[in-house]
């Protein structure tokens, strides 16, 4: 590509190598209001992983909470900030050790679905995403539990 | 806006002008494939409707069933099909006076719920949207209809 599919924002954040195809399961986490300005590409060319999606929205900086969940997805995704039109931090998002809410139990009869109660989970495996529930013990591979 | 927010296509079609928020809604009329490269902008500012939505999928030309289920959801949406990176149609989509299968009844008793049948609706209004089943003949705002 000789120039960038999408153009820079002057305040907000990007989130730059969102394995392709999760664009949108990125945009729900986010859950930005109805005013804001979003620009998602999805597929987009990437050196590093040859498809990429990429989400920019304007004005918006994101809470710890919503990187956590965005790593459980995304767990190679960018996190860049934007201020006037300069980058003022790029991190690399990671998942912990122990996330907590972030994700709802894939086990029907996990007590934490019974109450939607809070959830917890250990990190078993990064690559690929397996977590284990600490209420019902049960590990799970990222695709079977719902991010919120 | 100085210059545009997304940048030009080779090949492909832009949904141009769709209200504010209903992308992912044409996203979803689309469907496009794994492989699909698109871009989506959410409340760019349009001069028309102070704030539109823009969808560009790359390599990609609509049917018109796609184009009907659109004009359902995005009434002002125009369809701007690109060959090696000139505009070769732009088109306003119109919602046709008949309506065969794009949306579901809004009724859960209609017969064309019960047997997951095709559908046929007449257009009551376009301004707003308003569609009569011709099967339990309910007349619906269009945001009470399921398209697909």
């Amino acid at each position: 590509m000789k120039h960038l599919k999408v153009d820079p924002i002057k305040e907000g954040t990007v989130i730059d190598h969102i394995p392709a195809n999760r664009g949108l399961q990125v945009l729900s986490i986010i859950k930005p209001d109805n005013k804001a300005v979003v620009t998602m590409g999805i597929n987009f060319s990437s050196k590093k992983y040859g498809r990429k999606d990429i989400l920019k929205i304007e004005d918006r900086e994101l809470t710890a909470s919503e990187v956590n969940s965005i790593a459980l997805v995304a767990p190679n995704a960018n996190v860049i900030i934007i201020r006037n039109f300069e980058v003022v931090s790029k991190t690399a998002v990671q998942i912990p050790d122990i996330i907590k809410n972030s994700a709802r139990c894939g086990n029907p009869k996990c007590v934490t679905n019974a109450e939607e109660s809070s959830t917890r989970f250990t990190t078993v495996s990064r690559s690929p995403v397996r977590l284990r529930c600490d209420y019902c013990e049960r590990t799970f591979h990222i695709d079977e539990l719902k991010v919120r």
